[in-house]
């Protein structure tokens, strides 16, 4: 299967300069000083989460008359909101499909872009969407399963390199994988010593169970909705997996006390909000234990409801 | 009397690059499209607030043998630990001067960075400070009133100019002043048909009564202590305010609740974590109003007590 490469990367960063905000590292003085620590955050992003790289990489890369078509998305989090902006930005159209049970705000989030949100039954989405771009004759820009997803999100490897060449282990949420994919990908080329590790929440951890086993490891969605990190109960495609074989040099899973504990304590002293998927590679770090050196950790996002914020600040 | 100048500002920018974290423009998608707003993050500084810029500068300014011999500053609050964390950049020795009712959590932040905390009684640290420089010959960092501090915080004015030269609205909350006095000098200079625009709480609106007045106008400490923005109850010196009068257009002021309602927002909708006084400048943008076009608001700092902030999110 071909992989990305860091060519692929800097073309990504070289069509979304501008377009997405350039997050800086974000020191941790209160960390192990064992274990230097900077937090990449991507909560910054104008959607609150890093999807955007990957959405507007794949959008800019459509030639010019099937982007006038427009796009086609399915999803409940933040990739819709990502696709949804990214379409705003280069005036085409969007239709966005969100199961029935989507939480109000984020079908009115969406919306604000001005994109199309078409409801659907649960487990109807993919079929739904398939459906639109059979109509419209618009674009899939799926939330992770895409070369130019993966390389888009691969940009923030790209920017932690810049800014800290030394670095010696990256700390990286796993979901579907695109994330960790992408970064791994550019990390792994411009810093080859550094250790590449993505971080699961043990009530959704399929991914460390199919690295062990070579192969892809199915989890029931009904197991992976036990996690409070409702940003990473989706799977690797065949594509990510391969990427995630090829680049992660371990899997660490975390348990939901460890990624609550997290949430609070970017807010207290990093003075960032994180949902509680972007909180789980401080989770590690803090209660795992990771490798010494130079650390990194991608906060993934920011979109948490701020009832469960207030919870779990009060501790 | 002397003003600083732009040159000044650019000198400080040179002094503490690498130094301080160079802080993005944050889009708010949220907000009122009239008036498009952006966020500069200070939150993000090592610290959690602006303060490191000023004390970085003032402390890289000094010829080698006076710096040799340390530094004295006295602060409850941001400046304690913004010097005390350039101090230990430079490996020179820090005493800072405490009131002994300082939350013991400041106390031991201060103390993380290596510095020496002299606590003492109400009102005695002005005096405890100068007898301290008097016996060990370490040279005293004000808060605000000192020109190579000013010009440190203006170094935010640099970068915003940097990212958005179009520039129309410029917010930024007002205490003693240093904050404002140097911001307002490079956007001034760089971006001139940019209003610049104050922010104070109305229980501490002492320099909006100055201006008014056209003097430095004094309010009680107890008065000033009523505010739940604990950093915007100083006032500011005849340095400072001779900066004001030239660089400001106008001054806003703003309420408790408003106050409160703009931390939660910044929490919930940007991802920030806000002290009260660094959400100032949202409660006038939202709660007042300010003049059309692209605005930039100073989030001066992030450093709130956790069981404030889950009230304040309780909402």
């Amino acid at each position: 299967m071909d992989l990305i490469s860091l060519d692929d990367v800097r073309a990504a960063a070289d069509r979304i300069r501008g377009s997405v905000v350039r997050t800086p590292l974000v020191p941790a003085p209160w960390a192990d000083p064992e274990r230097p620590l900077w937090i990449k955050p991507e909560n910054l992003q104008a959607i609150g989460a890093f999807k955007v790289r990957g959405a507007f990489n794949a959008i800019a890369a459509l030639d010019h008359p099937t982007r006038a078509g427009g796009v086609v998305a399915y999803s409940s989090g933040n990739h819709a909101q990502a696709v949804a902006h990214a379409a705003a930005h280069y005036g085409i159209r969007a239709w966005i499909v969100m199961p029935e049970e989507t939480p109000p705000v984020k079908v009115a989030a969406t919306r604000t872009w001005g994109a199309e949100v078409v409801l659907c039954g649960a487990g109807e989405r993919e079929r739904v969407a398939e459906q639109l771009v059979a109509d419209t004759g618009a674009v899939l820009i799926p939330p992770f399963d895409h070369p130019d997803v993966i390389a888009g999100q691969g940009t923030i490897g790209l920017e932690i390199a810049e800014d800290l060449p030394g670095l010696d282990v990256l700390l990286v949420p796993v979901s579907g994988g695109g994330l960790a994919s992408g970064i791994g990908t550019a990390v792994k080329a411009l810093c080859p010593r550094a250790r590449v590790i993505g971080v699961e929440p043990e009530l959704a951890a399929d991914t460390a169970a199919g690295l062990a086993a070579g192969r892809r490891v199915d989890w029931s969605i009904t197991d992976r909705n036990r996690t409070i990190a409702d940003g990473l109960r989706s799977q690797p495609s065949e594509l990510t997996f391969a990427h995630l074989r090829h680049v992660l040099d371990d899997l660490i899973t975390v348990s939901e006390d460890d990624i609550r504990a997290a949430v609070r304590e970017l807010a207290v002293r990093a003075h960032l909000v994180a949902e509680p998927s972007g909180a789980v590679a401080l989770a590690a770090y803090r209660a795992v234990g990771t490798p010494a050196g130079r650390t990194v950790m991608v906060l993934s996002g920011g979109n948490v409801e701020p009832a469960l914020l207030a919870e779990l600040l009060a501790g």
